[in-house]
């Protein structure tokens, strides 16, 4: 292993990441679950059909040490036909309309993403658990339905789906990647699975997470980490890390991610796609499997990931209006996915809508790359008469220290239960994250209510302020720099999520968007004689090593108002029509 | 003062009502506090105008021993005229019209308000703070605009509307019913007093509500208890019960109330108006003076009561379509009031329309003029066609838990700091409560959210259960029994208050509506050889005394699906119509 400094890790790494109440033992863990663990593993390899994979030899063996870029291979290796990349080249509307039509069976298209899905795991370890043989079956039913009725099933009839796998869903191992989870088969599909399905979708996969769910990452003792599909020492964020891989390296046409501070927004700003936070309780989060079951004060949400912003349109629209999660998950807003205000429709008068673009939050500075990023958006909404407006560093170190404060409120106790059942081993973001939680006291009651009134009245000032100045959306950085390295120790990765957290305490939709630019260690040099504003900005900064980051996607994010979310995806697709030039 | 047995008070009230660490303090009170509260008390007598007060020799001086129905006094009383009666009989929706077709002034109209309230308050001690000078202000302001403009503001245009104190409004004290808060001035409305501002209210009036707001009547240490309109030794409920006696008494045209359990439903269905509990988040209860800020499990909502379900749906409809409160209180849903289903518009298939009836929880037996009542208007459903059916006990002592213990979650702590800076005295009811959440350790973060989860599991199974019956609503009484016994010493108060709450933990929008029958001691004998369920249904049964509760108004709730509110109003103007036989 190559020396910490080199990768700009910070030298006070272990100070920080130390917690009380260690909940690791080696002993337990070793003789009781490790087994478990080994078998899970075994069984894993031996769900994947050899006939997909390419040679192991074409592998390399330093995807880990040296940027390997999967998704150019993906484009260009022989082992993939034309026609199963005309199939995964589609958007979900195109795929939906091809398969409706009778130009493609569900089978076809299902071996298509299956065969990629395979190779993209043999570069890229995205995949928590292979069930292709489910899907192929699914598939023939679909197929076997159309023939005989003629039509469809539903608007996702035959679309390949991708699911982190801290969805319940029904007969599937559910475990969160907790290694205590191991032997929890339910019986149910949860709210969100279950809608999909009944909408036609055909699963597959269940996508690579993080143990505990917070680290910037996925990274597991099941598995072990998920490589970025851009370049192969980077990580693909998290936690739906192994969704941003499969859905930006078309494995998968579309997938569903959860987001409590930046789990969509992360895999997918770090790896090329699209991804949606959606305002909380428009999507069913019923059904996950992490420390934050009753906690309601900063919500975990479920959403989507996707190739394009109209595939994110078209899921939450089917989704809502079809699936209506709210009659079986009673936590749902039964709010219908409406048409978008005509002020952010295809025809838009541009010169009317007012973006407040937030450059820097003052606390952590972008890196070069990132900044580049930031001005080329602005640049291109400016050129096609978007009104361009700055937007201020408001209230920023009070949304933190909320964020941060919430995080910690019961002491990091549901973490330590489910961790400490296993006595797993913990890897660095994982401790990093405990330590973050667990060296305080659990908040009390009456503490926790002091915070919330500080969450709404953080709320409300941001509402004021976008009516007070007439500001439609907010465009800023996901995160302080691309992709972090993903070194399996995981001591070079992403310290600060705070620029997507602002979006969730103050519950507003979100829309991870791919600039189209890349890092270039040619043109994203460092910045000169960089003075540190603080220890996190030191942390974040020191780790910005050109070289280290080629061909990361650089990305941004759209934010509007809370329960406006067909507002943000209607000026998304716009957004994105400016960026690709048309 | 008569023995407590006689009216049937529980013979160990005084156990009951024991609690640790009592924040009383007699000296501190007496000396700081009283001489402020005996100052606000001088300055509210010399606040209402004698030319609108009715001679003293007409207001019963045994107001409090002998039933006295005031809304009777009101309608035959020569000290109020044909034309004042004619305006105050008139629906919002008509007096809004006949204001804006310039058949009547807001000054007039206002005028016969002012004086139904100045007399109703003689006898019945319903306003907390009068302040006609500034109403009449307004209705002037209001009738030049329309005059000017030959239009109104809006669509409540000159009417005169009540609103609960707790309520902040700008330049008004703003206690809660706290003494400690005697000195507290905002300078701001909240964000519902300013959309009915805008909506063109006419305020003049803030109404009584008891200390703590958890007592089921409106007592407290500034004016003392309020009266029930429809029988003087009667209470009003509460906590909104100053504003079930102005509506019921048509001494305001429309009002606002809070429910956290039961709190709008109380005293609409005692004094004999409708009262709606609306989903939460749909009407800003942003500006409550109470000891729920921050508590975001079990959610105290805002909403209105009014003489008709009529003008439920006109107040529902403008102060979210035009008012838009989520863009001030980012806490709202932003969803609009939409057309209720064609299910339910006026012309449906009754016949289509499942109504379930819960006649009794199972844990408190209803008093014999309720079960009639319930009877009553299952038979009047019946004959019109509605398809009516049997709604179970379904999860209702697990509902009365999850309520229960909520509400003790911060061990009374945020009441204990409202209640200890003043050491006012606290009236029985006040310690009844007290006693039920502050003898027990405040919960820890962990508890709570298992409680979370449970409530949500709770809300899943209802839904579940209307879903698979096909029930579009339940039928339920309000409380086990007519209005409670006001005595001021509040030992015959109502202690259960489940029926109301079992809505307020699923978020079910909730009705409260008279079924036009009222209580007849000769009618309404007691059960024979009742035999008591538990200790609760002994407390509430054996206060069953035909003849104390004369007249009282016999009501129901209909409640329906959350986030459907319109649908619950739609069905409830049907109701209404069945029940009046239109």
């Amino acid at each position: 292993m190559s020396d910490i400094t080199e990768i700009g890790a910070p030298v006070n790494f272990d100070e920080l990441s130390k917690f009380n109440d260690d909940i690791t033992n080696p002993t337990l863990y070793k003789e009781k679950w490790l087994p478990k663990v080994e078998a899970f593993r075994r069984a894993r390899e031996l769900s994947i059909p050899d006939h997909y994979k390419v040679p192991t030899e074409e592998v390399p063996k330093d995807l880990d040490e040296k940027p390997f870029d999967t998704i150019h291979y993906l484009q260009t290796t022989p082992h993939i036909s034309a026609e199963e990349r005309e199939i995964t080249d589609l958007s979900v509307t195109q795929l939906a309309e091809a398969i409706a039509s009778g130009k493609y069976t569900a089978v076809q298209v299902f071996e298509a993403y299956a065969h990629r899905t395979v190779v993209l795991n043999q570069f890229t370890n995205h995949v928590f658990e292979f069930f292709l043989d489910e899907g192929l079956e699914r598939a023939k039913e679909l197929d076997a339905y159309y023939q005989t009725h003629k039509k469809t099933v539903g608007p996702l009839h035959g679309v390949p789906v991708s699911i982190k796998e801290i969805m319940r869903m029904k007969g599937k191992r559910h475990t969160g990647a907790y290694v205590s989870k191991i032997d929890n088969i339910p019986e149910e599909d949860c709210t969100t699975v279950a809608i999909l399905r009944r909408l036609g979708a055909v699963f597959y996969v269940r996508t690579n997470e993080p143990t505990t769910m917070m680290p910037d990452e996925a990274n597991n003792n099941y598995i072990g980490q998920t490589r970025n599909p851009n370049n192969s020492i980077l990580s693909t964020g998290g936690s739906s890390g192994g969704e941003g891989a499969s859905v930006s390296s078309r494995a998968s046409a579309i997938g569903m991610g959860t987001d409590i501070t930046g789990s969509i927004r992360a895999p997918a700003s770090y790896c090329g796609c699209c991804g949606l936070r959606p305002t909380s309780r428009r999507v069913s989060a019923e059904g996950a499997m992490d420390g934050e079951a009753g906690q309601e004060n900063l919500l975990s949400v479920f959403g989507p990931l996707a190739s394009c912003v109209t595939d994110i349109d078209h899921l939450m629209k089917h989704y809502i209006n079809l699936g209506k999660p709210w009659e079986t998950d009673a936590s749902c807003v039964a709010m219908p996915w409406r048409a978008a205000g005509e002020k952010y429709d295809s025809a838009a008068d541009l010169s009317k809508i007012r973006v407040g673009i937030l450059r820097d939050d003052g606390t952590v500075r972008p890196h070069p790359p990132i900044s580049r990023g930031i001005q080329y958006v602005e640049e291109k909404l400016r050129a096609a008469g978007v009104d361009v407006v700055e937007f201020p560093q408001l209230l920023i170190k009070e949304a933190d220290d909320i964020v941060c404060t919430m995080q910690r409120a019961d002491g990091g106790h549901s973490q330590k239960v489910l961790l400490g059942e296993s006595g797993e081993p913990l890897f660095p973001l994982v401790r990093l994250y405990l330590a973050s939680v667990c060296n305080t006291a659990p908040m009390s009651i009456t503490e926790l209510r002091a915070l919330v009134v500080r969450r709404d009245n953080l709320r409300c000032a941001y509402t004021k302020f976008l009516n007070e100045n007439k500001i439609d959306f907010i465009i800023a950085p996901t995160h302080a720099g691309v992709a972090p390295v993903g070194r399996h120790d995981g001591i070079a990765g992403a310290y600060y999520f705070q620029y997507y957290s602002l979006f969730n305490i103050l519950d507003f939709p979100s829309l991870a968007m791919p600039t189209g630019l890349r890092q270039d260690p040619k043109v994203d040099v460092p910045y000169t004689n960089q003075e540190y504003r603080n220890e996190l900005d030191k942390l974040e900064g020191q780790k910005y090593i050109p070289e280290l980051f080629v061909n990361a996607p650089i990305s941004f994010q759209l934010a509007g108002r809370r329960y406006h979310d067909e507002d943000v995806v209607a000026f998304g697709k716009i957004v994105e029509k400016i960026l690709q030039g048309n």
